[in-house]
């Protein structure tokens, strides 16, 4: 692991982004990587906002990770905030060789740094394996995560 | 329901957002409804950050109601922005007359104005009755929401 980086994304990181965003079984069917387009407007509104922190993980000049944390100050729990992992991937050629723990570790420390007291991550119902991996990195599946499209 | 407002909170409804946070069998231990001092520093930050919305239901000058809404922009999705809705609470005088409703509602129609298209939440596993209020309101329960304590 000694030859990775880990540091934020770059507009010039968003088509190795979104290819490994594509490159899954479940989220394939919602991501459109033959136009960047949607993904270069979003980047404005990502990067706009200080509290989203777009990452890659880089191994040789080349994106093989990669996820998004975003810091969300609020009232409960007394006064937490928490830190929201979303969009994490490890490239396929990269997979099984602990990257994925060096990423979630790193987001772990990264969050602390930027003053949350609760990293929280959904995590699709099929996707047992993940739910393992995040349980040995000492997360709890406690709640159910549900969504609405608008 | 004609009475009801729903509003920004503003730094004068904390007491009663924490009576309503502390005031929940899974989250009483959370807070600390007798010292507000780390809600006033935790408002600080909320107000501090534009996509954040606390926001207070009101009827007869009361506080009946609460919820966060934080609204994430990302790449993920084809570059979906979510609006990621937090800490609702119904006052316990106001259960069962459709406020819950009222409120949840009203959350989707401002995630939309806000620019959102997927609405998130996650929910307590144990917190069954809950899930099917969201189920109600066209959420799917599709994931399984992680957490870990820094």
């Amino acid at each position: 692991m000694n030859d990775l980086v880990i540091r934020p994304a770059t507009p010039e990181d968003i088509p190795a982004i979104v290819a490994m965003l594509a490159a899954d079984s479940i989220a394939a069917t919602r991501e459109s990587p033959d136009d960047l387009t949607p993904y270069y407007a979003a980047w404005e509104r990502v990067a706009a906002d200080p509290n989203q922190h777009p990452t890659v993980a880089v191994r040789a000049g080349r994106v093989v990770g990669t996820l998004q944390l975003s810091v969300i100050p609020g009232l409960s729990r007394s006064g937490t905030t928490r830190a929201i992992v979303e969009a994490v991937r490890v490239h396929a050629d990269e997979r099984g060789n602990g990257l994925g723990t060096v990423l979630m570790e790193w987001a772990i420390d990264r969050s602390r740094e930027l003053g949350a007291d609760l990293v929280q991550l959904t995590s699709d119902q099929s996707r047992t394996d993940a739910h393992r991996f995040y349980e040995r990195l000492g997360f709890t599946g406690s709640h159910i995560g549900f969504k609405r499209q608008l």
